[in-house]
C-alpha cells in the first residue's frame, strides 16, 4: 500500500538557489522513502496533470541541482483567485492530488504562492481529504512577512553589491575624460531590499554607490540632480542605484509602460535606469552610462551567497519534515538569533500571516536624506551576502549546471480547461 | 647616478585584468631595481605631469592589483593626433619624460594607444633622446591585429558566456507563462568577439543563445523575426545576443544616438538591446525582457578567466623585459601554439603593424545563416575562457579589491595647456 506522494512545485520568478531548495526537498524525502513528484511549470503542471517523477533522477543529478540556477522543473506566473472565483481550478487540483495519492504539497514561492497553498489546504480540509500544505519561501525581492529574509535574496544582494563595486572601480578610472555618472537599475517592485544591498559596495560618503533611489521614497528630481552635481564636483564621478519600482510623489511608477501588466496584475517595469541616465545627461550635460542587469541578478549562481544557499537548503529540509509531521498551512521561515557572529534557525510560521503581505524596508534602514542605508541596515545585510559557494566548473570554463529532462508521467485524468 | 625611470600608463576602457598587467610591470621592474612612475589618468597624467610613484606601494598592494578590476592609476579616452597636428603635446610629453629621466614608456591600451606609443618613440628618436616605447595590449573588444587575443577579452568573454547561460536557465523556467524572448546586449563596437563569446553558453540548436546578431552582419529584420518565431515555436523561448555595434545594410548603427561621439570620435552606442526587444514585442506580441550589462562585463574580476589573467601578467612581464633590452616600438603579443591542450607564448610585434588596425571576426567563425558561431570559433574561444581565478573575499562577503591613493609627486615643470 502506498505511503502517499509528496508534490513539489516552483512558483513565480526563479532565483539562483531555488533549485537548492528542490534538491534538499528531494534528498530529505528520499531519506524518508517518500516519492516526490514535481509539477512541470509550477501550479500549471498540477492543474494540467503534468508531473515529473523525481525518482528517475540520479543522486548526482539531485545534488547538482544545488548549484544550478533557474527553476529546474519550470515555474510560472499564475495566481489562483479566491476559492469562490476559481473553485473549478482548486477542485481540479484536489482531483489531481487524489489520483496520484498526493498527501503533501510543497509550494515554493513568494506571498502569492503562500496564498495558494493556504487555500488548497482549506479546500482539502473542508472536503475531508487528508493533505498537508506547506509554503516554502523564495524571492529575490526579500519582501515576505514574518521571515527575517528570503532564500534567493542573499545571492541577488551579493551579486548587486559586487557588481556595483566592480563597475564603480571602472567608472572611477574613466571619469576624468569619459563617464561621470553611472546608473545601475535593480529589481524590487515595491520594496527596496536589493537597492539597499547595493549600498554594501561602499562604506564612506566618497564610496559608490553615492545615491540610492528607493521605491519607498518618492522621487524628487531637483534634490536628486543637486546631489549628483555635488557628488561629481567632490568625488569626480557619481554612481546611482535605482530601483525598478521608483515612484513619483503621486504614486505612479517612473518606468510604467502604459497597459503592460503581468499575470499577477502587476505593472511590468524596467527601463527606469536609462530614464534616470537620460535625465542626468539632459539636465547636467555630463557623459552617462547605465546598466540593467535584469535576470542576471537573480540567476547568478556563480556568485551565490553561502548564507543564502544554506537558507535555501534548510527551508527545503524543514518543509519536508513539517509536511511529514502533518504541520499543515505553515512555512518554514528564517529566524535571526544574532547578527555577528550570525546565528539563525528555521521555525514554522502560519501561512495566514504571510499570504498576500509585503515587507518593505523599515524606515530606520534608510538614511535621513533618503539616498543611502544606515548602520542598522548594514548589520542586517552583511551576514546575508557573506560567504561564497561557487559551482564546479568544467574544462570549457563554464559552470557545470545540470539540465533535467522534463518527461512527465502518464496522465490518469482527462485534460482540464 | 640614476639608472632611469620607467613610466607606465593605462589607456582607454579598462578591464577586469589590466591592473594585473600593472602589477606584473611593477614587480618585474622592482626585480631589476628600476623605479616605476605611473601616469595618473593615462596619457593625460604624462601631459599634466601628474605622476604616481609606485615605490611607495607595499608589496601586498602591488600583489592585490592582480585581483582588482578597473584602472588603479586612472585611464582616459584621449587620442593624440599626428605628430604635425599635436606637435606641442608630443613635445610636452618628451619634456616631462626628460625631467623625470623616463627612459622606458609602457602604454597599456588598444590600437589607438599603440599609435600614440609609436609616435612618441619616433619623436624621441628624431630628437636624439634615448627612449624605449612599448605598447602593452589590453581590450575587451579583442580587436587588436597580430596578437592571437587581447588581455581583458577572455574575462569579459567568460562573463558573457556564463551570464547568458544563467539567464537562459531563468528564461527557460518562466517561458510557459512569462518571458518568451530575452535579449542580451554585449559590447563590441566593430568586431563581434564578445557576441561570439556568448555562443559558448550553448552547444546544440536548442541551447541558448539561439540567435547572435554580429556587427559584421547587416541586420535583416524579417529574417531575424522569422528565426525568433521559429525558435519560440520549437524551443519554447528564444535568447538573442546583440552586439552594440549592430548595423543596418546601409552601414548605420541601429543604436546610434545622433551627434553623440566620444573623445576618439567614435559614436557612443548603447541601447540596441531594448530596441531589439521592443521590435520583437511589437511585431510578434510576446513578452520580452532585456539586459544591458554595460561596464559589468568588463569589470567582473570576480569571474575572470584564469587564461586571461595569465596573459595579462605575461604581457606585463615581457613589456618590462623588452623595454630594458631596448626593444623599441614593439608590443608583447600572444602567440597561440596549440588549441588543445592550449599552449601559447609571448613574442614581440612591431607597433606599426598594430596601430590603428582593427581585427574583425574571420568569416569562418560565423555560421552560414549569420546567427551563430562555428566549431572553429569554439576551438578559438574555449581556452580563452577556461579556468577560474577568483579574488579573495572578506568576511563582509565582498572581494578584497585594493584602492590605491593617487597622490602625485612634485612637479618640476610649469602647467601645460
Amino acid at each position: 500500500m502506498s505511503k502517499g506522494t509528496l508534490l513539489y512545485a516552483q512558483s513565480g520568478g526563479v532565483t539562483a538557489v531555488i533549485n537548492a531548495t528542490a534538491s534538499a526537498v528531494i534528498q530529505t524525502a528520499r531519506k524518508h522513502r517518500i516519492k516526490v513528484l514535481a509539477a512541470k511549470n509550477g501550479i500549471l503542471g498540477a492543474l494540467r496533470e503534468e508531473l515529473i517523477d523525481t525518482s528517475t533522477l540520479t543522486l548526482a543529478q539531485v545534488r547538482a541541482l544545488a548549484h544550478t540556477p533557474g527553476g529546474a522543473f519550470g515555474s510560472c506566473r499564475v495566481k489562483l483567485k479566491s476559492l469562490e472565483q476559481d473553485r473549478a481550478k482548486y477542485e481540479r487540483l484536489l482531483a489531481v492530488f487524489k489520483v496520484h495519492d498526493v498527501r503533501w504539497f510543497l509550494y515554493n514561492g513568494g506571498n502569492d504562492s503562500a496564498d495558494t497553498a493556504l487555500k488548497v489546504s482549506q479546500l482539502a480540509a473542508s472536503s475531508g481529504y487528508a493533505l498537508t500544505c506547506i509554503g516554502v519561501p523564495k524571492t529575490v525581492d526579500n519582501d515576505l512577512a514574518v521571515t527575517d529574509c528570503c532564500p534567493g535574496f542573499g545571492s541577488a544582494a551579493k551579486y548587486t553589491a559586487v557588481s556595483v563595486l566592480e563597475a564603480a572601480l571602472d567608472v572611477a578610472a574613466m571619469a576624468d575624460t569619459s563617464t561621470k555618472v553611472f546608473v545601475y537599475e535593480v529589481m524590487g517592485r515595491h520594496a527596496g531590499w536589493l537597492a539597499a544591498a547595493a549600498g554594501m559596495a561602499g562604506n564612506s560618503p566618497a564610496d559608490a554607490p553615492h545615491i540610492i533611489l528607493f521605491p519607498e521614497i518618492a522621487f524628487d528630481e531637483v534634490k536628486f540632480l543637486d546631489k549628483v552635481k555635488a557628488t561629481v564636483a567632490k568625488v569626480g564621478y557619481c554612481v546611482v542605484v535605482v530601483s525598478e519600482g521608483l515612484r513619483r510623489a503621486d504614486g505612479s511608477f517612473l518606468a510604467e509602460s502604459a497597459g503592460s501588466v503581468d499575470a499577477f496584475g502587476h505593472a511590468q517595469l524596467g527601463g527606469v535606469g536609462p530614464l534616470i541616465a537620460a535625465t542626468v545627461k539632459d539636465k547636467l550635460g555630463v557623459k552617462v552610462h547605465w546598466t540593467v542587469p535584469d535576470y542576471l541578478q537573480r540567476s547568478a549562481r556563480h556568485l551565490a551567497s553561502k548564507t543564502d544557499l544554506a537558507h535555501a537548503e534548510a527551508v527545503g529540509v524543514a518543509a519536508v519534515e513539517y509536511a511529514l509531521a502533518g504541520n499543515n498551512g505553515v512555512m518554514p521561515i528564517i529566524q535571526r538569533l544574532a547578527d555577528k557572529p550570525y546565528r539563525w534557525k528555521i521555525v514554522p510560521a502560519p501561512l495566514s500571516r504571510i499570504a498576500n503581505h509585503e515587507k518593505k524596508m523599515p524606515a530606520g534602514f534608510i538614511t535621513r536624506d533618503g539616498f543611502g542605508i544606515t548602520a542598522a541596515c548594514r548589520r542586517y545585510l552583511e551576514p546575508l551576502i557573506s560567504g561564497e559557494a561557487p559551482p564546479p566548473y568544467g574544462p570549457d570554463g563554464l559552470p557545470k549546471y545540470v539540465k533535467l529532462g522534463t518527461a512527465t508521467i502518464s496522465r490518469a485524468l482527462p485534460t482540464f480547461g
